[in-house]
């Protein structure tokens, strides 16, 4: 017989996060973040390849909001207008009750060289994507690459913002401020 | 004795490529380096920890020539004019007989996922310099790290149309042109 667990999922996730501050990445085992769960090893793995995934878990989820939001833009659109369509795509993925996850979690990835070229990979990816997604809207090349980074440029910028301590405003709402701030590059 | 020998360095580089691309990356060892460059295996591990550096050698002075190009901008320009001047500098580790040397390591690259990694960390690493130089010249934050993105953003693009077969045009040129796509994408 099989319980229904709703939550083993986002249980393991906060589990695990809590034993990498406390105890340290390094030091922490899927086996110690499914006893912190309340589960099996086996079930741990039926989620997750590694402890790694548990932090890079969603990846396909957090692309789609950004190709949701590029597919919402009118066709007509200038470049960086599609690009805050994608924003506001991208915000959808980081409600403030993910703030506190998404601090620690950036916490690890920041003391860990391979997380980060995990990470580096992955965002590297994402603009692969986001790039072609624009082109599919209409924008031609060079412009949908260099809107694409673009992109992931008001991306990182945004997300350093909002997991800033004290941080209070909506992701939508820096995203949209630090977007503001790359069109006044030009000077 | 010691005879002189003015480049070594350069011609291990030539070497390896010419190994890299005809025999495979992961085929080619130091000591079939050195062989193929004429000098002993001590002496290619005097100009090189290993293979993989013989193809991220110059760093340093690839960063410096971004920096140099930053000192040189006047203090009042806007971020975007800095960033042009960077470029400018940039271009100057891109001479034309540079490209049939960046277009094989290019491909060794992308062939092989630890080197995109590494090749990536790089990249971010001058980005976070870039960004301290532009914060050194009078650019506040977040507009500096920003640019310093956007900076890499038309690097990354420019790079790649040089590198392109039956591409002539020299680099200087090409991210000029890449700089002024990017001012054209808020429409």
């Amino acid at each position: 017989m099989v319980r229904w667990q709703p939550d083993t999922r986002a249980r393991l996730q906060a589990a695990a996060l809590e034993l990498f501050v406390d105890r340290g990445y390094d030091e922490t085992t899927a086996a110690d973040i499914a006893e912190a769960a309340g589960v099996t090893e086996r079930t741990f793995f039926r989620h997750f390849a590694d402890k790694r995934e548990v932090l890079f878990d969603g990846q396909q989820f957090f692309s789609k909001t950004f190709l949701d939001g590029i597919e919402a833009a009118r066709p007509d659109e200038a470049p960086l207008a599609v690009v805050a369509s994608a924003l506001e795509g991208a915000a959808t993925f980081f409600p403030d009750e993910r703030r506190e996850w998404s601090r620690g979690r950036q916490a690890i990835i920041d003391a860990h060289p391979a997380l980060q070229e995990r990470e580096l990979l992955k965002l590297s990816g994402l603009a692969v994507e986001v790039a072609a997604a624009l082109r599919d809207h209409g924008v031609a090349e060079p412009a949908a690459t260099l809107a694409a980074q673009s992109c992931l440029t008001v991306f990182g910028v945004s997300f350093a913002t909002w997991i800033t301590h004290g941080e209070t405003r909506p992701f939508a709402e820096i995203a949209h401020d630090t977007l503001a701030q790359l069109r006044t590059l030009a000077g």
